[in-house]
């Protein structure tokens, strides 16, 4: 806890704990100096297993210390942007959980404050930092594979969530899927025009309640012509399904699944490898060190950050016409949205 | 040529021979016994080729030819109805090349003249007899992978036809994707009740002018709820590009690609594996094997066609949707198509 | 039955059977004109399979019939010898199962034969027509690995013989390794001078009764300085194992196992691909069938034979020098054997 | 550096680094409290990096320091056995890098102080952490795979030491292969009865000057039957090569090689995969993770060592008996080394 950088959390939950544990234990001269939560025990909770000083139910607290460099805001999307306003204003550099925020007006008035107070602002897009996925992206941008034709992003889930976390996801494009909007605009270096969507309800009722989709599937046009497919679903028996392609007019690349170990079983019945590890908590571990030493430098060093405001609303806006165009039938031009 | 089986070719081009081949060297007690082309040059090369004693710019010899069983329509797609028409009315059996025909009233009077005169017809989707695709089909029905969710259909040229082919090809749902919406009934044991397409010209320009593209994505809502991604593309620089995906409630079942052989270098830049198998040519010679068996085994002993005229039917209805679907931007149901 | 290469094949049995459909099947222009065996039923069986006119217990009826052009030896390894100065001397070429015989004064006479008599001789080892194990010696010769350092040859059978193959078989390293001896002169494109080996019974108690192994492991060294390891197993329950692996100064190559099919299901244990094939039948079908084309090759165009008399011979030599460094506990020069 | 366990790390060279990196980094509540070389400056250097407070070239101000719960003796081998001796009578625990020493009375020598003063002794053979290899010894020792009859054990590195390294390593056998003896007794659950070895220089001269090797291949019998192949180069021009693969009579497993992403790119010429992670240092780091977990937890918590000073002598015993085999060229029993 004697670390030189020092970030305040707000959010205990799932992907609060993710951060806590990375900006504590595995990001050089960062420490996690105080949590947020509501859920106060829940905030002690964390607090105590990584030697965190302050837990408080009023995130306000962290905006008061001045020791804090940064607020990493893992809250419920809910409260996203009156956060990130209420951090910038306390001169405090942001780092932010997706989705940035639900609606393009709430992302525009926080990115606002974000620019007026000068504070950096990283958008936490994890998958962009995957070793394999960044190294698609450098292979893309440096011409390896031409020009960019085909691209199949494919992320399934291990298994659904509560009904208590349906209830308030916002839906499956902008709770999942906004991952992989995401994912297509870095791939492939483009902006989309156009996005056709539709889903179905195979795996949990839960999700019909609130008239969202478990299983869905998008296909996206972009600017320079290529066309991209997603697909995900919130259950996948093997582990967490993990895998990007894009394919160009010199050539293909891929991303395999990560399994749980090296080994192979062959026995009777073949040849038989371990599931594909687990979720998000396990296959992206590097990717969220590395997305935490980047916010570090970027903060330290000025560098600019990989993951933007702008990349963020971008990607709110990419579930918004997937969200329209799975209630219309038809493919929904970006400019629609706005 | 002293089989008992035998099978009148009419059509020398690409598919032609490769059917020229199959009957005359890979399926037991078959032989062509003669082979027409308007091309008559092309005929004799093959019958050469072959062994075949017949070698005719007019089909109807073949149809005359009392000692002909069966015949095979290897023709471009204009002249497959009124070819079944012919050979089903001179009692003989019919194995006809995809797709079926351009349209669908034609389609419904080529089925009807096969009724009427009793004979066999048999539909050349060669991809069902593929070990692999057809292992995953068995299993889909064995329910090894519980109730479909997603299905994944690739399927990628090593390169673009001649400009004479493109111009009569139909355009790449009726000619190309014709295959993958026959795969997609198949492996997923349902049907397709809507379909959503979009397509770019990015491989050759010689597509552009006559309204077709090079590279083509569709999205396929089934009955059962099943939801279907096909993509096809004129190029893909590293081979044919053949895989599928079908994954379930309790599983994901994939076939992957055939390299060129089974060996991989590793040298100071990694590890390197050959090319997949270039084309169809060289990819399906054990499935084009098998359906051969296939025909002769439904003629002889009566046992049911794997691929009849109704699913020949249906492939082109759904490439028919996929066509308005690209032009219209929305999705459209099959009861539009009829 | 109406080619022009007709083949007389002496031996009924396993290996009979392969070739009986190869040169029947498999070869173009080749046919079986005739089969001897002293099992006539066995004879008479594979004759009525593959529609060959002749079948004979007395297998010089084969040596006398002016229309044969070659004698393929599949007998018990004892008659071989014999068999190939027969045939010689009835001017037919030969084409010789392994091994060539155990003893080397038999081969060195029946060389001899083939020889005064020239005609052409094959030795048998299909390995060397496997398109991936070919492809390696290719690339070896070429220099694409550099100087070869170490060769790793794995060859296990899926399970054991009959006792009465076993009693019969010449033990281990003469009936199962001679491929793998013959093979690591292949793709090392040299010659060995020391050999050591050693050996188990854990499969089948039958093998200890002859004084023979059913698990075994050897190292040889080569001339230009590699050493090769070899291990053969008789029981593999997870099918025919089959790989080879040649690492140089300048990279590595390896072939993989073929698989029953191309499919992977992925379930709540993992990833699982089906078993490897099953035996050399199955595995070695395309091997078998460009041996017998290469060999009906040299007999009508004169091209050299890719395996000789002197592989066969050396292969040999090389088994016998394995067994007494079994016996002995000590590496065995191979100018020991002679 | 306020951690509860503290080590005195001896020796700041290559394999110091590593642990000087594994206790102050990855390892809860571990810290390296001192670091000792006769290079004061190494030293410093490594102290600097890892902000360890004591640096000094007397690694018996380490012994002398009260707060210091366990030393790491990671220099080269000729100082192990004193060192140990040194760091019992001084109370302290004892984690000793490989090898243990050059000679077995020595070893008893060392292992004698280690059990008088009643401190904690584990020998650094890391790969028995790595995940795949432990996984193997898991599954064969619940009998997976039956009763085990065939083992491979590969291990290359990507290049060759220094000529200084070269010139004191004790050659191959002890130097480098004695982590594959380790692994062959961890693997098989078995002891060794004989063992043949031999090898070759073919990559760098510099090995010859010693009567070393810098290519070796041996094989191993077990008490219980199996046969053990181990081959090590000191070049694989593809990255650092650690493959095992143990068959018995149910099955077979292996562990593969772990590649510096897992990306593929499939071009003109093929499928691409990069390099082998480059060297232990890459390949193992959760294995030297998980090792140093382990240490703490046999100090703090009396859990027994997974690695024993036992395991440590068997495996130079090994080496001596591969040394004297390649001397003598004939297979050297276990019994005859003591």
């Amino acid at each position: 806890m004697s670390a030189n950088f020092k970030i305040g959390l707000v959010g205990a939950g799932r992907i609060g704990k993710v951060h806590a544990k990375t900006f504590s234990t595995l990001v050089p001269d960062a420490c996690v100096a105080g949590i947020a939560d509501i859920d106060l025990a829940a905030a002690k909770s964390l607090a105590n297993q990584y030697d965190i000083p302050v837990a408080t139910d009023d995130y306000r607290r962290l905006l008061d210390d001045k020791s804090i460099d940064a607020i990493a805001v893992c809250t419920p999307t809910d409260f996203h942007a009156d956060m990130i306003i209420g951090a910038a204003e306390a001169k405090k550099h942001v780092f932010c959980e997706k989705p940035l925020a639900f609606e393009l007006d709430q992302i525009d008035a926080a990115l606002a404050a974000v620019e007026k107070n000068k504070v950096v602002f990283m958008m936490g897009f994890n998958r962009r930092h995957d070793v394999g996925h960044s190294r698609i992206r450098k292979d893309v941008v440096a011409g390896r594979i031409g020009n960019p034709e085909l691209c199949l992003i494919i992320s399934r889930d291990p298994a659904p969530p509560s009904a208590e976390y349906i209830r308030t996801s916002g839906g499956i494009f902008v709770d999942m899927m906004i991952h992989d909007f995401d994912l297509s605009r870095y791939l492939l270096n483009d902006e989309p025009v156009e996005i056709y969507a539709t889903g179905s309800c195979m795996v949990d009722p839960e999700f019909a309640k609130y008239d969202d989709f478990d299983t869905a599937m998008v296909v996206i046009r972009f600017a320079k012509g290529a066309i991209c497919h997603i697909d995900n679903s919130r259950r996948a028996v093997y582990g967490y399904d993990q895998r990007v392609e894009v394919m160009g007019s010199k050539g293909r690349l891929t991303t395999a699944n990560l399994l749980e170990d090296n080994t192979t079983f062959a026995g009777p019945d073949g040849f038989h490898e371990p599931r594909a590890l687990n979720f998000f908590m396990e296959r992206y571990v590097p990717a969220f060190q590395t997305e935490g030493i980047m916010f570090v430098d970027c903060v330290k060093n000025g560098t600019p950050p990989a993951c933007t405001g702008f990349d963020g609303r971008a990607a709110v806006a990419m579930a918004k016409a997937a969200a329209l165009s799975a209630k219309t039938g038809r493919a929904v031009k970006m400019e629609e949205i706005g």
